[in-house]
C-alpha cells in the first residue's frame, strides 16, 4: 500500500460519499479506507485497515459480526469501484462516476475476532464484467484468518444516486 | 407479537447482553428486539423491527447495507437461543443459558431499502439442530422485500463467554 494513492472511498462524489460504512462525508460512520495493494506482477489486490471501537462488541472481547460483514461490504463495493475505473484505463474517481452496489454478501465466521487490534482487509477479485465485479475478502486480525466474504457488486442504477 | 413476552435478546445474561448489535447493555449499539410472532397453528416465526437513524445511510435516501446485514445477524442469534430453549422445553433465558453465534450469513440485497421507514425482519427456522440452528430473514420497508438472508447459528463455545 503506498500512501501516496487516495483511498477509493475518498474519491467518491461529494453527494455520494455519505455511506455509514466508508463515506468520507459521514462522520457518525466507519469511514473504512481502501487501497490497491501494490504487488509487482501479482493479480491485483485491495487493502483495508480498521480498528474497531470498544462498543463494536459481540461478548465482551470480540469483535460483532455486524461489524465484520460491514466492513466486507463497504471493502467490496469500494474496490469494485476502483477496477471499473481501472479496467476502463480511467483515473479513479474521473466524471462520470462509477459507483457499486452490494447485490449479494455472503460472511464466514471463521473464528472468534478479538476485539481491540486492528483488522486487515484483503480482497481478490474472481469476476470482473462491465456491471458486475465479485470479490473474494478475507478479514484478518494478528495473523488468524477470522472471517472469509464474497461480495457481488453491481453498477449503481443511475436513477438511485439521484434520489434524495 | 405480544408485548407481554420478552423480547430474545432481554432475557440474555447480563454478561452476554453487550452485542452492539442487539445487547441490551450497550448504549451505543442498536438494540434490536426480536420476538416470536404469534399464529395459530403455523410454523414458529419471529419478528424484530427497526426503524435506522439518519447516520445509518447508504447513498442519501436509503439504508446503508451493513446495517442490513447487521439486524438480519443479530434477530437471526436471537431467533436461534429461542428456539434452542422452546426445542428444550426451558422457559426462556432459564440457566444455564444457551447463546449462539453466527457461523455464516448470506443476504441478498433485493431493492434499495428507503431510509426512514420502520423495517420488519421475518425469520423463518430451515433447520433445527442441537448445536447449529438455520434461519431464513426476510427485511420489509413499507410492505417491500428489500432484502433477504440466510444465517447459520452455532451453539456458543462454552469458553467464549467467560474471555473478557
Amino acid at each position: 500500500m503506498s500512501l501516496a494513492q487516495p483511498a477509493f472511498q475518498d474519491v467518491y462524489p461529494d453527494d455520494l460519499s455519505h455511506c455509514y460504512g466508508c463515506g468520507s462525508n459521514n462522520p457518525q460512520g466507519h469511514q473504512l479506507k481502501s487501497y490497491w495493494l501494490e504487488q509487482e506482477g501479482k493479480q491485483a489486490q485491495t487493502i483495508a485497515h480498521f480498528t474497531p471501537k470498544e462498543c463494536h462488541t459481540a461478548i465482551p472481547g470480540f469483535v460483532y459480526g455486524g461489524l465484520i460483514a460491514s466492513l466486507i461490504d463497504c471493502h467490496g463495493t469500494g474496490s469494485a469501484c476502483a477496477m471499473a475505473y481501472k479496467q476502463a484505463g480511467r483515473e479513479l474517481g474521473s466524471s462520470p462516476s462509477m459507483r457499486f452496489v452490494t447485490g449479494k454478501l455472503d460472511v464466514n465466521f471463521l473464528a472468534p475476532t478479538p476485539l481491540g487490534p486492528e483488522l486487515t482487509l484483503l480482497g481478490t477479485f474472481s469476476e470482473v464484467k462491465d456491471r458486475k465485479i465479485c470479490i473474494d475478502i478475507v478479514v484478518m486480525c494478528e495473523g488468524v484468518k477470522c472471517a472469509s466474504g464474497h461480495v457481488i457488486a453491481v453498477k449503481m442504477p443511475e436513477n438511485m444516486g439521484q434520489q434524495k
